[in-house]
């Protein structure tokens, strides 16, 4: 950590919804090992069980955060097996999940400092159940954590590894000529479509294919487009996104996670 | 502000949903910024680009939080477009939003006393994207007016305006005979129907009429009806609402936001 | 309470949903209030109304959050009639919500040490409408409480009372040959299906029954079922659950609350 204040903001990211009391139960035990915790919700509308979105919108927002934060996610279908739980520092951040692929981005867009294994019951709630950790194990390790346990003290939590699940990241590729073969990798509230083409890559007068559409050239923000005209743009992630000012492209062009997306470089005039 | 204390505490108003990682990205860069801010989400469930339901959602809410608060709108169809962001203190409350017209409601309750263009690049997050200007400009300026920016300071932000867009208020109209006609502005969860008829205006005996359907006189509570049985009443807002105990009016008689409504005085016994 | 330290962590229950501004005015109304103050969505998502829901809730969450919080349940399709609002000390928490059965969970798992009638109007919002108590009543006597009303102070808001609308619990039955027959309290976002057979009275070989189906012997955690298995298992809160890994059990059964369920011991090899 760049300073030696002890940090106890934390933020949560699972998939148990609101209407239910788990994600209030997790706070509770954080505020009770914590009390000055201060406790920021990034989602708890992840599909049940869905690593790939957890992990997307956890790529997305964890670097928003100051050093220090505690990032933990539920995302777990493997509660109660014998998957492992993950405690990470990642440039100044920690993180606590489930050794499932959910921290694959994360580990994608900065190397960890150090991983360790979570084994040490001494810092769970008794009983500890086998089918809500995140009460009885990720909650209070969280706290613990936030509580000062920074740095070396991650290895109080249990012995350190060099290995984990890492999900493949589906990169998109450039071929002959300049194409770019990428696909989509979320859709927002707004019916955005991400895709996991940087925009550092893309030619500046382009087109991009998907399914059956083809959408000429590049915006730079959402308002540059007609009524129901798809258009192109570089999103605030730093990728293509294709969107429609007022509507969802997604459900405009039909499109879903994984569905193919193709750029190709149009040069104007033919003078390359 | 009515005293001297540094206020930090900061609402949020969006159309972002909770399901992306957008809502906590703003909290990640406010707390980055100003690490003792306190923030209460108001909602983030306004229908995307829906201006008239976050300004009829802020006016109901924004008064019943303490002095020095700082309100941050971010319900934004022009994101990215030459729209201008404004500052704004209101009865020592202070608001950011987008110049949407989305502060209609809130100028139209208290005559602002200071309104800026927020211009001045320096409080940015950089780089700048023209997509996320939620991130970018409103959260770090957000963040810089709870940390004390108050009162002049918000001619720091940029220079001070007088002219802003500015949504007609749909004014109930009273007519010969004290009949009053004017027309739904929200639906609530529970289905209530609220409109813009002023509950100061009301006779004390009256008949509401909404579609093809008339309500008999007046209640004091949700309670006062029986089963399926549609009641008038002044709501929380001060204004006439159709509510159904146990059930959605709005869903019974098929009524949405612009529909007409009128009142006509009943006398009894015809004594007047 | 367990020490000297004047708590000021509130949690909210309510059935108003995150689309209007109800919740967030509760919530400025608290933090003008007791600008310390800390507080916690339980849920907001209860059916409108639905006073069995919220005490389920409110049951499984309350004992995970410190002594000294302070604990309001506005589900009240009473608002405005003559119900009465109760303040109760529980197990060192503070209890605040309207008479109408939504904290019987709670006195079923512990005695209550105080019970007062809130009537003490000097503590209420002014003008008190009849229809936003949460707003104009609830509130203001939360902060009030969480800040420093504790212990006899209750006796300020009201006087005691030793009755209250107490909603019988649908126990399980244990009937000859050790057959247990109970029903289901509850479904989750998961769709696991939640009964009242609490896990200290399972047999350990077993079978359980609901509809038509039958779920041979009882596992220790999600994972152990193959896919589109329905398995039996001891769940978060100590009670028998039904749960499909990876799919709705609910949704698979067609189960809802209230339906019926059974367990019988299986002996193996007849030596019982």
């Amino acid at each position: 950590m760049g300073n030696n204040v002890v940090m106890s903001l934390l933020t949560l990211l699972t998939d148990f919804g609101t209407s239910d009391a788990y994600v209030s139960i997790m706070k509770g035990v954080i505020l009770t090992r914590c009390p000055e915790a201060v406790i920021v919700d990034i989602s708890h509308e992840v599909p049940p069980g869905n690593v790939h979105t957890a992990g997307h919108v956890l790529s997305d927002a964890w670097r928003f955060f100051p050093e220090g934060t505690v990032h933990t996610i539920v995302v777990d279908p493997g509660v109660g097996s014998d998957r492992r739980i993950l405690a990470a520092e990642v440039a100044g951040h920690f993180f606590l999940a489930p050794d499932n692929g959910v921290l694959s981005g994360v580990f994608d867009q900065a190397v960890p400092e150090r991983v360790v294994m979570v084994e040490n019951e001494e810092f769970y709630l008794k009983p500890t159940s086998q089918t809500f950790h995140g009460r009885d194990i990720f909650a209070p390790v969280a706290a613990a954590i936030a509580g000062g346990l920074g740095g070396e003290g991650l290895l109080k939590l249990g012995p350190p590894t060099d290995s984990w699940i890492h999900l493949p990241r589906a990169n998109a590729v450039t071929g002959p000529g300049g194409a770019i073969a990428g696909e989509v990798t979320h859709v927002d509230r707004f019916g955005n479509i991400i895709t996991n083409i940087s925009g550092d890559d893309l030619p500046r007068e382009m087109e991009t294919s998907i399914g059956r559409h083809v959408i000429r050239g590049r915006q730079t923000s959402y308002v540059a487009g007609q009524s129901d005209e798809v258009i192109a743009l570089i999103g605030s992630t730093g990728h293509l996104e294709l969107s429609i000012n007022h509507g969802s492209a997604a459900e405009f062009l039909g499109v879903t996670i994984g569905d193919q997306v193709g750029v190709i470089p149009k040069v104007e005039g033919g003078d390359a």
